[in-house]
């Protein structure tokens, strides 16, 4: 139970509670759920922006459909603050992205209600039409299938693709596109454009100003028609949508809670493909995050009154985030080289791509939720002499590892892949984890890739990039650096597939890539108290490996440790444990990385603990394994 | 110099030639040109049915433009003979996907005309917008970029993200969109539908049935008008396309080549992103491939005149190829299990699929050329209970990696992937080769990967996937198998994750993944003859790794090879060395597969030859890992 002043919400334990209010009760419910959700976000830190813009939709969905039967899918799942409070987890809430709480995604085993997970987007619409299908395979023509999905997300390749085979589907499904103009930051390409211009036609003013009462007998006499609506070709052609066959309703105001009822209750008994475009306001009902929609996408902590976003950085001052520093980098390098350009999958302030763009409005492209396009995009660029900073978070990477493959490694094209958020993301949870780059990029022919131990090094790494002329992936993680001073030095070149020594010792060799690097740093430091010779060694790329180096260790040290902040399959433990068999080495040799699971939501360190990722984690796996060779 | 019969083509050595020939003998030169591919296709398998359909479109484009600066860009490049042969590669064309040969699909390398290569489909709007994006930021607003696009590719995600990145963007674009209604198969989706729809209204037929000079003079009106018409809502929507910023001619005939000549030519001139809709016949000029244009799309052998397909079997008639195999048993299992559901993103006669179509048309779906959609479409199919045997080549699911990992492996949903065309696929060469997949499924927590020795096991693999209720891949090479029997068979399900001893012997164990396990065998049989006793253990299981079987061997051997049709990093060879670094076992190891490198196109026999993974080849690393123990 939450405290007294939420009277209706803690009435509310499913939506069968829902269903049993006065329709008249409704505003003032979707008014506790907001505060509710700004009271939990302030502290807790999540998706403000997306979950307080659709409290209404939300609302009226468990109110019209029946989820327990009906399925809703939540295209990126950021969204479904409201649907898991109305769904049994109101009080779980209060534990939203914390470890051993709540995810800030649906997720399938959490609730009846969670008909599938979504951290990625544009996959709504694909999912929903299995489930369609099979309730259609099943004789099932009652059961509902309802996709609620951005404009932003339907960007993405897969939502078209889905589009296309709905249109054509005997499937009950109610695609509910979900406009409010962003993405992250703001949306771009045609489509945003072409449905600002349907939000502004005359057809959406006049609805606006017109009765509800009469806009839904006027649906319900276009539904009475629609044999002959079928037949119109005008019509048919008369909207994107309908080109591809849904039938188009809207654009509707998503912020009328009642109107929303009504127009559910209409489009709800209506078979086959439909979509209902409704309009709603990121950040509704906290002023500063309608304001600042890009900032309070996921702001942090704010005060829940004001809105303002509170600094609870407790860093020095100096230390930046490494998103910062490659944004900063990249654009010092862009004033010198007229070449180079950057890309970005709608990730532009996430990776701080902004400030190159600030300077070079021209030569940076947010390309939407399209990371295949993104890269392919990228690798035209690189076929016409541009060095493309290819931007993208590691997890979404993964949309596009064809792209990588085939449009740029197998043609040697120099784009640089800027891999953000790679390894243990923490809140986000299992959905963002960017686990698997290190295995995936390292089968690849030609591909360089590499990962910063420091600010310092991803500075070098990017000017080594730049003068590569060849594939080129750049890793490092989420969030704050190490050096204070690293603007001071002017980035220099290293040696592509040279790794170095950055603490010498006797006993153990710990090979590392990555920042993680300085927790096997640290370790070594605490080991020496207790007697054990810790050398560490900074590997810096992956691909090359550093065959030298890895003969000179291999002979030298007694045993052998890998540190990599990415799965334990196939990364730089693979690799190692790859040369070492074929080169005949049989020194014992541990890898420190994630086991083979799936790594749920928690703080960073509380992650990087239970993985034994940590400081004591790595000690304790230097210990064992001394331990093994004595 | 071809024989005396190809008057015109003899004299075209480069598109230069082609430009001083008069508009008149155009229609000749194509026909020669027709006459060639045919010739040579007929001898020389390769893609007929696409490259028939676009000579007229080829010639006009290089008499129009000039590719020495612009660029032309192929999607899914197997249209591209004509192109290949006017650009200086006709008496290469002999050599066409032959091993040492020219390549069947465009090729960078190979040619200055070849802008960007592509083996795979719906990237070409993205590469074509990256060029046009590089000479907008060079200043240079008068090269063309031109994207020639199939309905087929433009159903893929990336085809509608690039066009909704190009209909905003300040570039020099045209898109084709080469409609013959045709992917491998029938097109499909409601994006077909749409095309069907525009080409038999009444301005397609009223453009038809007008002369063509009137068309042009009406064209060039139209385009005096431009800025009238982007002040037209209406026109502005009335048209999919354009509602995404292009702007829409056509659609046009694509086999009357002065026709097309004087639209491109129209056309050309136009500033920004402009789509060319032209009508195509896959198969064009070829009784037979026009009839038949599944089959016709790569029909192998046939007579150039007649067009009858020959037989050149040489296996005995019980061999079937694994695809069968697969289609067979699905169909089968189908009738048993009503669960059981086909999916396939336009690969539906390549997989054999169609085999289960035919009986149970409502449960098997072709969902066009969108593997991220399939993936996703399965996962929600499975969420809803049912069992998806989804079929794909193997290196097109690499189109799917993130929809594999979050829709699917993320929320251990029951998808079976049927990964076929995995391992080294011949003549298609570098872009179609399926030599990742061990390595980037190997990193995905809660999935099962198998491949079976022979149509037996894939068969007992089958049952024991759709028994297993969890992410299951079973990959399985393109061509024939091994046994005449295996229909005899009845299924039976396998221990997940435990290996087999498919031969005994004493010095040296083989372990091994798929059907390349038969030349292991038989190289061990062979070395049997020099001495050396050769264990072969197929491990049929790379996911779980039958870790008891690895201890056992690992123990009693002196050495160890592996042996995977796939990359030598990250796959069956790193399991095991990861396994033994992790056990401390000092075993030699020696990893058989394809090295850190593109292998290009040739015949199967030839590529693993060159990749040692030949009887031969086996039989040398055998002799070289024994000369190392000694």
């Amino acid at each position: 139970m939450l405290s007294d002043k939420y009277i209706l919400l803690n009435q509310i334990d499913s939506p069968d509670d829902l269903k049993r209010l006065p329709p008249e009760k409704l505003p003032e419910l979707c008014r506790e759920i907001r505060q509710y959700i700004i009271e939990v976000v302030s502290k807790h830190p999540g998706h403000l922006g997306a979950s307080l813009g659709v409290v209404e939709l939300t609302v009226a969905l468990h109110y019209v459909f029946d989820f327990k039967d009906d399925k809703l899918i939540w295209d990126v799942g950021h969204q479904a603050y409201a649907h898991k409070i109305i769904t049994g987890r109101r009080d779980a809430f209060a534990g939203n992205r914390q470890y051993h709480g709540i995810s800030g995604f649906p997720k399938m085993s959490e609730s009846r209600y969670d008909s599938f997970g979504a951290g990625h987007a544009s996959i709504s619409i694909s999912a929903a039409l299995g489930m369609a299908t099979a309730s259609y395979l099943e004789g099932n023509h009652s059961r509902q299938h309802v996709a609620v999905i951005g404009d932003g997300s339907m960007t993405g390749g897969e939502a078209f693709e889905g589009l296309n085979n709905t249109g054509i589907a005997q499937a009950n499904m109610l695609v509910i596109l979900n406009d409010n103009g962003m993405a992250i930051d703001q949306s771009v390409g045609a489509l945003s454009r072409y449905l600002l211009r349907i939000t502004t036609s005359r057809t959406y003013n006049r609805v606006k100003n017109k009765a509800w009462n009469f806009f839904t007998g006027k649906l319900r006499r276009v539904f009475q028609n629609l044999s002959g609506v079928i037949k119109s070709s005008i019509l048919k052609q008369s909207n994107l949508f309908e080109s591809l066959g849904m039938r188009y309703f809207g654009p509707v105001d998503g912020h009328d809670v009642l109107q929303l009822v009504k127009v559910l209750q209409s489009v709800r008994n209506i078979k086959g493909p439909r979509l209902l475009h409704c309009i709603t306001i990121k950040g509704k009902g906290l002023q500063m995050a309608e304001t600042h929609q890009a900032q309070y996408h996921a702001p942090g902590c704010f005060d829940p009154v004001s809105g303002e976003i509170l600094k609870l950085n407790k860093e020095p001052d100096r230390i930046e985030k490494y998103q910062v520093v490659f944004g900063k980098t990249a654009c010092e390098m862009a004033k010198e080289n007229p070449r180079i350009v950057g890309i970005t999958p709608a990730m532009l302030s996430g990776c701080s791509l902004d400030i190159m763009q600030k300077e070079f409005p021209d030569r940076v492209f947010d390309t939407g939720i399209t990371e295949q396009h993104a890269v392919t995009f990228s690798a035209g660029l690189a076929a016409s002499g541009y060095i493309p900073f290819c931007t993208i978070y590691s997890t979404f990477l993964q949309r596009a590892y064809d792209q990588i493959i085939h449009d740029v490694a197998l043609q040697r094209l120099p784009v640089i892949f800027c891999i953000d958020r790679a390894g243990l993301v923490g809140e986000d949870g299992a959905t963002h984890h960017g686990l698997f780059d290190l295995a995936y990029l390292r089968c690849i022919p030609n591909m360089v890739v590499c990962s910063p131990l420091n600010e310092t090094e991803l500075r070098n790494m990017m000017v080594t990039a730049v003068g590569s002329g060849q594939p080129f992936a750049i890793r490092y993680p989420r969030g704050k650096g190490v050096q204070s001073d690293w603007m001071h030095h002017r980035p220099e070149p290293v040696e592509i597939g040279r790794g170095r020594c950055v603490r010498e010792g006797g006993d153990v060799a710990v090979l590392s890539i990555g920042p993680i690097g300085n927790h096997a740093i640290e370790a070594a430091e605490r080991l020496a108290a207790e007697g054990i010779s810790v050398a560490v060694y900074d590997m810096r790329f992956l691909k090359p490996l550093d065959e030298e180096l890895l003969h000179t260790v291999c002979q030298k040290f007694l045993c052998l440790l890998t540190v990599e902040n990415g799965t334990r399959i196939g990364g730089l433990g693979g690799a190692v444990s790859e040369f070492m068999t074929r080169n005949r080495y049989t020194k014992p040799l541990s890898v420190v990385g994630v086991d083979d699971y799936f790594v749920e939501q928690g703080s960073v360190a509380e992650l990087e603990a239970e993985c034994g990722m940590d400081v004591a984690g790595i000690m304790a796996a230097i210990r064992s394994l001394c331990g093994t060779h004595e």
